[in-house]
């Protein structure tokens, strides 16, 4: 299928790109040779057309680990990523006794290696193709929303079930530019993942939540995976008598790393950007969205630290999500900054207008496109009408009990049709990944926080006007005629008592259990939050049907929409990028540092000396004693960088990465291993609406820290040895 | 007498300086010749022999206004100062209906200038004359410490009352190098001081208590006085006849301002510096009193804050306790945390330990300064034994009460005794201010808050060891068999409730009435709180004397250990200036960037456009609209510097500075004004003890923002027409 690539690409994308800058855009592989130019302009010592390849080098080095990225840097199968990504199967490895978390670990032979947190992958993105017309294949003009929307999703999970015919693969079909464009991804799904090393939390999680998304940075993100397959080099599960897998393809590893102003790239899989959307959903997502959920990530923090005490069980269960709530939580608010600050709704009103204006000097172009933008927004808002209920009933999933029973019942009732025409994420082929949910809510419950954040959800929902709210949900309650002004708390209260002392979704083998239970058994229990799944699923289904014709309408609109705006910038000579999709892309830029504010520069490099300084001994800040001891003694070994008299330990990129990016390889003008990416600086978080060259800075573990601590800190010099280290 | 100084000046002190580096020093204008060369080195474009004349150019435009620095910026007596100096004259002007702190103000022409805040004065430096031998008059070897003590007190008043007898001057014997000489300061005292010019604190105090001690800075902090005197050009009491003072001297002002690496220098009366405290009281300092000290502020903020809300009459009343409270409270903790994280301590000792045995390496030297430091670390430790009790007695003076009661006790003690003999404080020069002290109790006291901080402290009393406790006390409260343990708050609470209810010193008309009272009016009181000042005056005298006749004893050390230690640096080439005591300083350096932290870099200049981004319409963020409306359209004026595109707000200096510096004009190489000097960065806080040259920097306000802002934001041309401005 590959050619159709080629045959099908449409006009508005053969892009020249002519004015593409170096560090804004996420580049498509495809994409490169049209911006070949640039990076041999700025730097790049390969052939960019090499980068188009992806099983060649070095793409064929490159890999996903599902969220996360990584790459081969060993003929061995030996994967980097970073310490925040391998972190889940240090702590499924460690116990009381052996807190690999607190110690680090290191394996100093392969039979020492530990399996990785049960349902680790590493995908290797063996093919991409463009698959558009058949995905949109059926559609016809007079087909309402629900009809479009059923089309494309029976399209795609055709074309997924089609490819993994192949169990050595996953597949999945991604939409570009908002319907556009789609695309197949073909992936060579390595099952036994083994952990290798890690440093101790405290180097490579220095800094912590009070760093995050902050510079000065001094965290050594990094650590090591490595991949096993059967003896005849294909995927397997976990064996014994399994190989290392040999990539055909790996990165050299360059001690001497980069300078201020070097060329560097990123190639990886960041998650998700919004660089498209229209005015109207800019300023409702900032001026409500993003607000609100900061609100309800606020006060569910709070509550959670109310009701658990620090080092207590049950705030050990919550770490975890307490970490995502607040993470999200800092994002939003230095996007909400940004966003007052700037001048990103101008601009993008500013586009609206240009476009517009573009549009109507031109008839033929106005008949094609000019009602998208209009028709786009109009559905949107009908979309944002009940955003509020939405949005509480979204946090309401915080809620174990509840989200467990709704999806339970939801996989009995897909479980009564055909694999093919099953819910995403309730296909046969979701399963694993669906048990091992189930089986995680022990690790993250307790039962009176889980209480008191459906309390304090419902205590919202109540104060919704009648019409948003579910009456099944109301009914069950008990809060047909409740408002916000009679509520009852400590009616509900009784209520909720009630429930979590009857239910016993609380128990992992109620819940595995209930996943093969048959719809009927659902429609007779007992329990609780079953029967409230079960009375009020007609009613969520309504919701969700509405959404879903909602969907199918806007397809007929959003790449309508992108055409026009991809036609525009085209003639503008303006760069068009995807927006991220977590599907693999390049992006390029220099070391650089940057203002973060009137009268303060942003060096591009930290040093050694300022963990020191930073250091109290107390976590975030408690860099292990034999770290900070080397450091007061100069003991630098080979990896001092001369400009700054000391070794480098994170540095500033202009790139331009998101989530999913994490742990992705920085790489030098020769695609050799200069370290990895692992965040961005504060005022670059809205970098995921409005790049801002000015501002948007990512931050990376320097490969001399990496090396640094592997061979003097944790004396993991057989991993040094076995990659190729160049200089 | 002037004469004398060259004379009697000790060849210990005869130094050249020659390794005097800039930056770090403050130096006494007869020190000046001996660091000609620097400062000609340095960029100084004048003759260095110049600035030691105390009536010439440009000293003779550098006056105090009594804990602040100012200077004469016209012909007419217009005294330049920071905004925080001249802050109680706006504030004692403002009105519910004109609220000049809120929007500044401008007298368009002299009969429009308002009185300054009563007590307000101009004190124009004109002789310093060394009096060592003077003050030291009759001490003999014999002496014990009450003698000695007693001896100097009463040589020093007696040289002060001499001068003071032309009642035109204030006269002041202030020690040097810890005693080891004395000066006598005789400053012309102008008396009738009137506020001129004050922008809005939108714009004086932009950034308030966040930015207090922080860099980015972008703070106005400027103010306008003008010092009138009588027809015959001789200071005089407020009247409308009086005319504007001609000083001798008064400095241009450069509006081209400095540039990055700029010679700069400071003049003015940097209050306090412990540069020469020894190891052990280095130590002390920073590990029990700051740490201490803190917390005590810390618990006397939370609790002004518990019992009072925002913007009540209450918090009003304690707005300026507060900040000066928090003020110090971030102080201790930045100067804690460079303590812990430097090599202070380490150095003191590597110092101590070198001076030992240099002075071992010489009989002579041994035996004259042998005892010196161990003396007088014997003596320091014998004072230190009771510093529990005394910081709490300290912090218990933020009860009014109980401080006024004391107070006014103490004069009618004084007042039985001859003039000179009184203690400091309490002679006839002092009751002016005195009495503006019982005046201020009424804006600044309330009653539920007295009572808070009383018991509060209290609290802490009782947990003293017996032995340190005050039997009158602890008899008058109840308190005399009670411990930490036993302590029963409730019933303290009762007794302070019937104190509060009977007193009478919360009435102004009383407090004044008691100035006048005979001391047995007091032995007689019914009123609780002099009852209780009666009857612990004993012992409270006899503390007093012994901390005297520690005094006395430390101060037959304290000089021979800074003579040991001036002879050692001396003899090594290193440069000694005298520690600050609040008398004329020059202190000279660069405009100068520092990097605060790995990975960071504090530019030199912040602009307008920061003004902007920090700005968040809520205090202390909210500049006046006009000026934001001004930034966003780029209207500069002829004030923008080219390197930064833009007007230049605040600058950071290399220079020496310490509170009481505030308002001094920052001077160029050929002493013209380009600034003020307003504060010092976060870092540069433990600089009171120790300089770093790294990290020490002062932040100046800009001439241009000062004349950017006086011309078109507050229309103040009436006063730029009237300076000499220059470039």
């Amino acid at each position: 299928m590959r050619q159709l690539t080629k045959l099908l690409m449409l006009p508005a994308l053969a892009l020249t790109a002519s004015s593409a800058l170096a560090d804004e855009g996420m580049w498509q592989p495809n994409q490169l040779p049209t911006i070949a130019k640039q990076l041999t302009k700025a730097g790049l010592k390969l052939n960019p057309n090499d980068l188009t390849d992806l099983t060649g080098f070095p793409m064929g080095a490159i890999v996903s680990l599902g969220g996360c990225t990584a790459s081969f840097v060993s003929d061995q199968g030996l994967v980097a990523s970073n310490h925040h990504c391998v972190y889940g199967s240090v702590q499924y490895n460690s116990t009381a006794e052996n807190n690999l978390l607190k110690n680090g670990f290191l394996a100093k032979s392969f039979d020492e290696e530990l399996p990785a947190t049960p349902g680790s992958r590493i995908y290797v993105t063996e093919e991409i193709t463009e698959v558009t017309p058949l995905v949109n294949a059926g559609i016809t003009e007079g087909m309402n929303g629900s009809e479009r929307y059923k089309a494309i999703d029976t399209n795609s999970k055709t074309l997924v079930a089609e490819c993994e015919n192949d169990d050595r693969y996953r597949c999945s079909v991604v939409n570009f530019h908002g319907g556009l464009e789609y695309y197949l991804f073909k992936q060579l799904t390595i099952r036994d993942v083994r952990l290798v090393h890690a440093p101790a939390s405290s180097i490579g999680k220095y800094g912590g939540d009070v760093d995050n998304w902050m510079w000065p940075r001094h965290t050594g993100d990094y650590g090591f995976y490595r991949a096993y397959v059967g003896k005849d080099g294909q995927p397997a599960d976990f064996s014994k008598d399994n190989v290392p897998y040999k990539p055909k393809h790996h990165l050299k590893v360059n001690k001497s790393s980069v300078d201020d102003g070097d060329y560097i790239m990123v190639l990886g899989y960041p998650g998700r950007t919004n660089r498209y959307r229209t005015a109207y959903e800019v300023e409702n997502t900032f001026t409500w969205t993003y607000p609100n959920a900061k609100a309800y990530r606020e006060e569910i923090i709070d509550l959670i630290h109310t009701h658990s005490e620090e080092g207590s069980e049950a705030r050990i269960k919550y770490e975890s999500t307490l970490a995502g709530l607040a993470n999200y939580a800092k994002n939003y608010g230095s996007m909400i900054h940004s966003y007052n600050k700037g001048t990103f709704l101008e601009r993008k009103q500013t586009l609206e207008k240009k476009l517009t204006q573009w549009l109507q000097s031109d008839k033929k172009r106005q008949a094609k496109y000019g009602e998208a933008l209009s028709g786009l927004n109009k559905l949107i808002k009908i979309d944002d009408q009940q955003q509020a209920r939405d949005l509480i009933l979204g946090y309401m999933r915080y809620n174990k009990m509840l989200s467990t029973a709704t999806s339970l019942h939801r996989l009995a009732v897909e479980n009564e049709k055909p694999n093919i025409e099953r819910e995403r994420g309730y296909q046969e082929r979701d399963l694993a990944r669906f048990e091992q949910g189930m089986k995680s809510v022990d690790r993250r419950y307790d039962e009176t926080i889980d209480k008191e954040i459906l309390i304090a959800m419902l205590t919202h929902y109540v104060a919704l006007p009648k019409e948003e709210r579910i009456k099944s949900f109301d009914k069950f309650f008990g809060l047909s005629k409740t408002t916000a002004k009679n509520f009852n708390e400590k009616k509900l209260r009784k209520t909720l008592e009630k429930m979590y002392k009857k239910t016993q979704l609380n128990s992992q083998e109620q819940r595995l259990a209930l996943m093969n239970k048959p719809l009927s058994d659902f429609e007779k229990s007992k329990d609780p939050f079953i029967k409230l799944a079960v009375a009020s699923f007609k009613e969520r289904k309504a919701i969700e049907d509405t959404s879903k014709e909602l969907a199918g309408n806007i397809q007929a609109y959003r790449p309508k929409y992108m055409e026009a705006l991809i036609a525009y910038f085209n003639d503008n000579n303006l760069p068009v990028y995807a927006d991220a999709n977590s599907t693999l892309r390049i992006t390029y830029g220099n070391v650089k540092g940057y203002s973060p504010q009137d009268g303060l520069t942003a060096t591009p490099y930290t040093t050694l000396e300022g963990i020191v300084a930073k250091d109290t001994g107390i976590a975030p800040f408690d860099a292990p004693k034999k770290q900070l001891e080397l450091i007061n003694n100069k003991q630098y070994g080979e990896y001092a960088k001369k400009a700054i008299g000391s070794v480098p330990v994170n540095y500033l990129g202009t790139l331009d990465i998101t989530g999913g990016n994490s742990g992705s390889p920085t790489l030098n003008d020769k695609a050799e291993f200069v370290g990895l990416v692992f965040d961005g600086v504060y005022e670059s978080i809205i970098g995921d609406w409005d790049y801002d060259k000015k501002l948007n800075r990512s931050i990376h573990v320097d490969v001399r820290y990496m090396l640094w601590v592997m061979e003097h800190v944790d004396g993991a010099t057989n991993l040094i040895e076995e990659m190729d280290i160049v200089e």
